[in-house]
């Protein structure tokens, strides 16, 4: 049953880094640091503010170092930075970023469809950028893409899951995102995957990334969250996209999992009604409509008035 | 935690009923009875297949009568009409419907903005339809609008609606079911009110009725499942709206829910290509985009090739 209401549930938003990976439309580095900027003052402890990948494989993130430098930095807001390799991490150093995000696929195929390496070359790859974060005080997280899925390879075994957790730990990285990249997972794999996880890591150490391409992403947060988790990624609108599901949701939205755990009586911290305004600006801002459901609406407190002539 | 994976759900499909109840372009009687004799194909053994209100009231769906007797009815499938009175009832029986669905909201002012009479106004009602069902063989259903919230009130209180199902069973219906009409339910709150309405009923006689209003809807079937609940209401691709929620979310998708149970290893023994293949077509016929998911996403195990050069 669900359980343990009173706890509290960290939200990391993603917006700024997977909602815009692929968006077609160039959003202006001025555009970017102000929505970075706002989500700053919502309450946010977490926000993935950017990427420091090749300006050819993700031209829509090409402007790292400026988002980074051009933000105003709120206290008590860790701003994480992708990186795929050592020189994307000297970039994220040089930039000032507080976290570094590391990702690999668990299974080969999309691991060398995303990043033009096998699994071991990735490995033997984070060896290096952990020893230069190492050197400094930024802290390493360290992401499995298709933890639960691969839509080249379908189904990703705990078996596979629970060797790169261990590969990670061995790392010495700080923390672990299991990533349901294409929307793959459903609520009962993710409770027995995460159970397992969580025997080697603290929940402190654990973030799940989720995303919507099947409607499960909030089901599968509760389903985390009852085995234990409490880190989730969401992205602002539900911005974010499946390249494999042209018209599917992709990141789970930020306003609708906080909704959720307001109506619950999880503790989140975050302002929703400022988190309403700002997706209901993101249209405007992007050229089209958000797949985020609070946003159209409102919260239950919002009521509407009685038809006229009663 | 999430349990008893072997059972059984039961997926009643409503979109002929609600999900067509709102929209603004007409669909042809034929389309109607084409699409419920597929869906009859489906593996459905309850479909809600048209209403018996005043053709005023909803005008697109004023063809009960030619699409009850305009169906091709397959043996072990219960054709549901919703009746709104005595009247509708009369009507609804001439046409040989299976099962009668009454209606009236948990809350007054919805019950006055939808019957455009109070509660206790539709309960004395419903005793003559009772009474009329109960000369022939046809069984009756009785459903709860609002049970969960009101867009006028706010939230309904657990009592108020264990008060209106004590009435009905006083009434003597054979089901009945909570409706989340504008989307306003919690899993927290689902668990809670479901697990007491089922002190007082069997599972077989209670169905819950969400709508994804605030992407909640699977959410809330995986707690009402938790809870001991086995019936649901969806619609084909999320066909139905919120009169309240321009651009948000109707029912609970059918075939997103089909899918959740196929990937949990829960049996709705529905036909989950079939169902695709037929909500596929529904943009085409209605001229708008549906909000389902696995419908553009794919199944999980419809897998992708690599991409070139791999």
């Amino acid at each position: 049953m669900i359980s343990a209401y009173s706890e509290r549930l960290l939200v990391q938003e993603v917006a700024p880094r997977d909602g815009l990976q692929i968006e077609p439309q160039w959003l202006e580095t001025a555009d970017k640091i102000a929505l970075i900027d706002r989500l700053s003052r919502a309450g946010f402890t977490r926000i993935e503010t950017g990427s420091f990948v090749s300006p050819k494989a993700i031209p829509a993130l090409r402007d790292g170092e400026q988002v980074f430098t051009g933000i105003h930095r709120q206290p008590g807001v860790i701003y994480v930075a992708l990186v795929p390799n050592l020189k994307g991490a000297q970039r994220a150093l040089a930039a000032a970023a507080d976290e570094l995000n590391l990702v690999m696929s668990a299974s080969q195929s999309h691991n060398r469809a995303n990043m033009r390496m096998s699994c071991e070359q990735s490995l033997a790859a984070f060896a290096d950028v952990v020893a230069l974060a190492r050197e400094g005080s930024t802290t390493l997280n360290a992401s499995i893409a298709t933890s639960f899925g691969c839509p080249f390879e379908g189904r990703v075994s705990a078996e596979r899951v629970l060797q790169i957790v261990d590969a990670y730990q061995e790392l010495g990285v700080d923390g672990i995102t299991l990533a349901d990249t294409t929307g793959m997972a459903n609520p009962r794999q993710v409770q027995a995957l995460v159970t397992q996880v969580l025997q080697r890591l603290p929940a402190s150490a654990l973030t799940l990334h989720f995303h919507n391409t099947r409607g499960l992403g909030l089901c599968n947060v509760l389903a985390a969250y009852e085995a234990g988790a409490r880190r989730f990624d969401a992205s602002l609108g539900g911005l974010g996209g499946c390249p494999f599901a042209p018209g599917a949701s992709g990141n789970i939205c930020t306003e609708d999992l906080v909704n959720l755990c307001a109506e619950m009586g999880l503790e989140t911290g975050i302002d929703l009604p400022l988190l309403l305004q700002l997706s209901r600006g993101l249209p405007a801002l992007l050229g089209h409509a958000m797949p985020g459901q609070v946003a159209k609406a409102g919260r239950n407190c919002d009521l509407h008035p009685l038809p006229a002539g009663l």
